[in-house]
């Protein structure tokens, strides 16, 4: 039988469990495999593309462990009473082939996105980085708030979106976890004086939800939004303010805000500066710029930790998944008790 | 919720259904989708190769309906008590990129697979052919007869393997049903006669089932073993004897018994068979060869008629796939009541 965690029981785990500790934890798992990043298989998304939307699937293996992961993202999904982004995920052992954990991954990508931003910023953003900048409350706001505390204890907030509902939500959802958070009145004013600008908007449009003027020297940018051709939330003048750092540079030309660069515009990749291949931020008043898109082995990092974490729990249950025949050569053994053909 | 046939549901399903009318209804929706083949996505499968295995993705999209397959090949997995094959596969809605049906398919792809071979035997094996020789009586082998019984109503089966235990649970599987069945004492000896040549073999080489000089005038070969690279069943010269139709030209080539030819050597999508663009067979002489490898597409129409089958009986449930929080933008407020950050 193939383990599986399913949304309810998703809930309940972060629910009973401490998320501070959920993110830290998983930020673990994410900085191991960014340190081991050579064994892995890398590819690109192999996406399905439609006049609404996307599906991706996004696979991944370090030779024992497989993992692949089912997203859509469909902007226009909110407006009809739908997410925008749903997922469900899978690994799989690479010596037999069989599915082993299959995860709801709706609520587990909010966390390792963040958690990824999260990990980031410990190694990119200034040391003394006390405040964040948050441009979009939507789904993912929360999650980027929580882990941007669980990695710098970052507790102030300023806050804009176009939306004004998003934004009472953000407020009525984290001000009892004791969160200082400005409601400003437009992005540059959200901006002002933030250590750290989180950018995490939908629209599939190149847009521009921040005045290049507004960036301050010495600021980490994190811009997670964009992550398909055609969608991207900066102002390209912003990313030759910055040294810009990228997961998997082949996806993130093609999906991430430096679509919009040539491709011969220098990044690095996050390994480099996790291994200390790459010296990461060199100045108090460099601005730093990770071109979040999610890859793969995010979702790798994710759904082991997960795995772990709730092995033997009650959090996880079982799903008949997998056909398990007496004798393996005997499939249709299974199928029994046909009738005769006549 | 998303709904589900698992594996124990699936065995119900058949056994309480008939065979026969599984594969004849497979078989239709199968026609259904060669024959309009020109709106689907498609593209070469996603593999992940390693010294054991493979692992592959197979999407695929009619822009209404999204579909993709997870399937395993670890040809040593029987000698170590697991299955060459396992499946699963999911339908989504491209409208709003949810996945709305899920359904093993170890059990499901076997029974594609073999209607799949039965609908290109009805159009491209004489009509008045009534036995079949059945090379390797591994877990595809039972299926693939119940197809061309279904297919063109044969019951009289030739069979060789070289492991005799395979054939001995061949025939206690298909003689109760009312076949047939000559245990030959090689390929050559069980391909005497035939009108119907299947050959279903698992090994990851370059293997030679059959002497090219025992295939005869007038048969179809339907070559089933081979689906990788490095992994092929017939001799080239018999490639040479006769006319390859194959499903998705591209994959073929480098998965199919056509890597061993030349990549300019004429082949026949099966879609213009069935649409009438390329005549099929012309002469009771002729020798057409079904070269399959699997398509996604084939996925997509199992899916679908399991998908309308089952719809509304016992034989699905419901697994907990996708959150869906009251407000689309609010996927934080599921995860509740947090404790506060202090």
């Amino acid at each position: 039988m193939t383990r599986f965690v399913g949304v309810q029981d998703m809930v309940r785990w972060i629910g009973q469990s401490d998320v501070t500790t959920i993110l830290n934890g998983m930020m673990d798992y994410l900085e191991h495999d960014f340190q081991r990043w050579q064994v892995f298989d890398k590819s690109a998304r192999v996406a399905s593309h439609t006049p609404f939307g996307v599906i991706e699937l996004m696979p991944t293996s370090d030779h024992e462990t497989y993992a692949f992961k089912y997203v859509n993202g469909h902007p226009s999904n909110p407006a009809r009473g739908f997410q925008t982004v749903t997922a469900f995920g899978v690994l799989a052992d690479t010596h037999n082939g069989y599915p082993r954990f299959m995860a709801e991954m709706t609520i587990l990508t909010a966390l390792r996105t963040a958690a990824t931003s999260g990990l980031v910023a410990k190694h990119l953003a200034r040391t003394d980085a006390s405040s964040m900048a948050m441009i979009g409350t939507g789904s993912q706001s929360e999650f980027q708030a929580l882990a941007m505390h669980a990695a710098l204890g970052i507790t102030t907030l300023r806050i804009w979106d176009r939306d004004p509902d998003a934004m009472a939500k953000f407020v009525r959802n984290m001000r009892p976890r004791g969160f200082d958070i400005t409601v400003a009145a437009d992005a540059r004013d959200a901006v002002r004086g933030a250590d750290i600008i989180t950018t995490c908007t939908a629209d599939k449009v190149h847009g521009s939800v921040l005045p290049a003027d507004a960036v301050a020297p010495g600021v980490h940018i994190n811009t997670v939004g964009g992550d398909c051709p055609g969608k991207t939330e900066l102002d390209p003048r912003i990313l030759h303010l910055g040294d810009i750092f990228v997961e998997y540079t082949p996806q993130t030309r093609v999906e991430g805000e430096i679509q919009l660069l040539s491709p011969s515009h220098p990044v690095t990749e996050l390994w480099e500066a996790m291994t200390g291949r790459h010296p990461g931020r060199t100045s108090p008043e460099q601005i730093t710029i990770f071109d979040s898109v999610g890859f793969a082995i995010e979702d790798f990092s994710a759904l082991r930790y997960l795995q772990d974490a709730v092995r033997g729990t009650d959090f996880e249950t079982y799903i008949d998944l997998v056909a398990e025949p007496d004798d393996p050569k005997d499939l249709f053994g299974m199928v029994g008790s046909l009738s005769p053909i006549g």
